[in-house]
């Protein structure tokens, strides 16, 4: 048979300057790039297994989930494959089919298909809608009592803690007390939290967070984290009755492999760097600041920034776009010109971007670059 | 706070003669080792997605599941996160809680925990026992029958197309035959033989066919291949009611990153390697009939091997580890002065290896090696 060529570099994206939210966090340190190396043969980390994945002690995967732990400050820690395999479990392990779950107006899709896949039905806390979409931990109150006079069971509550549209941080805390106060545990999407900014769950009052490696924690996916309470380790973390070492909703083991090695390699440094969030922040809020001062672009979302992901409004980029030769187009290859890639081809009406982990120099550049854009076609505007 | 050391450095298993089955078909090409590089950061296979992991053109993933559907003979392949969450995809898309399932005796621990975390009854076709541990088709009919003759359903028909305990290969093709005529779909778990030799689902009459690229398809895990049957996608592939493009089993997406670049870097090298199987299986005979030779050293599992992993029962070890200073710990330090690692720390009395992908002088170095543990160690015999 003949193969495709299947076109396996990325030469562009990797040395470019990449706006990809989802993609910001996930770029390895070096020491990552290192364990990537020793670690990249097939079942690499296994080399020293007794029959369980957390308990392998060469390299220290046992001392990591501990340290994983603590970080989080999460009774029990494991790594998944990614956050929404961390939600299923969560759901499979303690929900049944036909089950009610509440979920944020935000939530990701993975949480819907995670939720679908399980057979539950899910019941929206809505956002504030636009520009804001704000979520209001009140709204979780407000479902939870209604759901309550209705005589319906919930089997979990789940917050988006940042979503992934407009990048707004929601009070966990708040939702957790809502949640409890309905008998209710919490599962927190940490996909856009963990490793960037600081989240303990057990101020937080969260029963469950999952994490991904690869959006957030400097790592190689497919990789998440879930922190499981000591209450739901039980349920969530079940041994097989046929080999009883053996998680069930784990499969036995999860990463047997270089993406684990990557997500232990970045640890202390994603731990170092969620110390350093308040500067993130900041830098956010500037380049908005920049950005906004184009006529048109508006920062969607709450005001201002408490995260890195930005979802901004262009219809002047839209306008341009009408008049541009090579349409809709003509933003991404501008860009692309200048070094600048990870909006999607094609996208002017608005689009999502992150400058997180960017020097204060290259934030200026790219904020620049918008502005030589708008200025270059200001005759079709 | 403090973080363990995670001794991330693998410098002796990389570069010794490693006899470890589970590892020898998971090492990397060349071709792999650039895409690990190429494709290291997290999210990165995901620059150019328009919301379908498998319908991403560059790089190629659709091209490559078409070629890969083509390698299999499936209407249909997509990549999971390993064998087990393939199993574990299938059973769950088209068995319910309570239903019944027919596996083999030498089933991977990963049906079982798949199995029962669907809430799975597995019937067992047993094994032929010691010595050969042989798996005759012609039981999954009598189990079959019997289960017909008690009007009980079975929802799965499950067989291990060579197992990891004894490297048996069974003739699948017979087994579907059964499964067939019993109304049943069958699942073959090809973990240890798909990438190694080769495997069409259309002749053997496979519903479904799991595979595993960090152990036999030169791929850095996690990452599994799962291959289904036009009938079956339907319900194996269903799609997300809120997110139409979205395939539920799938959580929507699974292998976002490096572990499918390097799966797809070395695919065709492996489809090249499939061909020259006879080969390998030629070396592992005269590897066999070479350790044979020290007295006591018995093969198990079916003979003459028709695949690479091998099970050895091996009393002469043990009895020098009964004597030896350094006990049972003795065949293991040996073995590692001699380059050579694979072998589980402190075992002696019988143990798994593989040469799979040796060269004919590395093979008899190994062999040599046992022989010369022995001579020198012939005084404790």
């Amino acid at each position: 048979m003949e193969c495709h060529d299947y076109g396996l570099t990325r030469s562009t994206e990797r040395k470019d300057l990449n706006l990809n939210p989802l993609q910001r966090g996930g770029i390895l340190t070096t020491e990552a790039r290192k364990a990537l190396y020793e670690f990249s043969d097939g079942y690499s980390v296994c080399d020293y297994c007794g029959g369980r994945l957390d308990e392998i002690s060469k390299p220290q995967i046992h001392g990591f989930l501990d340290d994983l732990a603590s970080f989080l400050h999460t009774d029990h820690a494991r790594t998944v494959h990614g956050a929404r395999e961390g939600k299923f479990a969560v759901m499979h392990a303690i929900c049944k089919p036909g089950d009610t779950i509440v979920i944020d107006g935000n939530a990701h899709y993975t949480t819907h298909v995670a939720a679908e896949r399980c057979g539950l039905n899910m019941v929206e806390v809505p956002s504030s809608g636009y520009p804001e979409y704000r979520i209001d931990p009140e709204g979780y109150k407000g479902v939870l009592d209604e759901l309550a006079d209705k005589g319906e069971d919930v089997s979990l509550v789940l917050l988006t803690h940042v979503d992934g549209n407009y990048g707004n941080l929601t009070d966990a805390q708040k939702v957790a007390r809502f949640a409890h106060e309905a008998g209710v545990p919490l599962l927190l999407n940490c996909a856009y939290s963990m490793g960037r900014m600081p989240v303990d769950a057990n101020v937080i009052g969260a029963d469950f967070v999952v994490g991904s490696g690869h959006k957030s924690m400097a790592a190689s996916g497919p990789i998440g984290v879930l922190g499981v309470k000591d209450e739901w380790a039980e349920q969530v973390l079940r041994r097989s009755k046929m080999h009883e070492v053996k998680e069930l909703e784990m499969l036995g083991c999860t990463s047997r492999g270089a993406p684990l090695a990557t997500l232990m390699a970045s640890f202390p440094a994603v731990v170092e760097r969620t110390r350093h969030w308040d500067d993130e922040v900041q830098k956010t809020r500037e380049f908005v600041a920049e950005m906004e001062k184009i006529g048109g672009v508006k920062q969607l979302g709450v005001k201002p920034k408490e995260h890195d992901l930005i979802r901004f409004e262009t219809p002047v980029f839209d306008k341009i776009a009408e008049k541009h030769p090579r349409r809709g187009f003509f933003l991404y290859e501008e860009l692309k010109k200048r070094k600048i890639v990870g909006i999607k081809h094609g996208q002017t009406k608005w689009f999502k971007c992150s400058v997180y982990g960017f020097s204060k120099e290259q934030i200026n550049y790219i904020a620049d670059s918008f502005v030589d854009i708008v200025e270059k076609y200001k005759d079709l505007v």
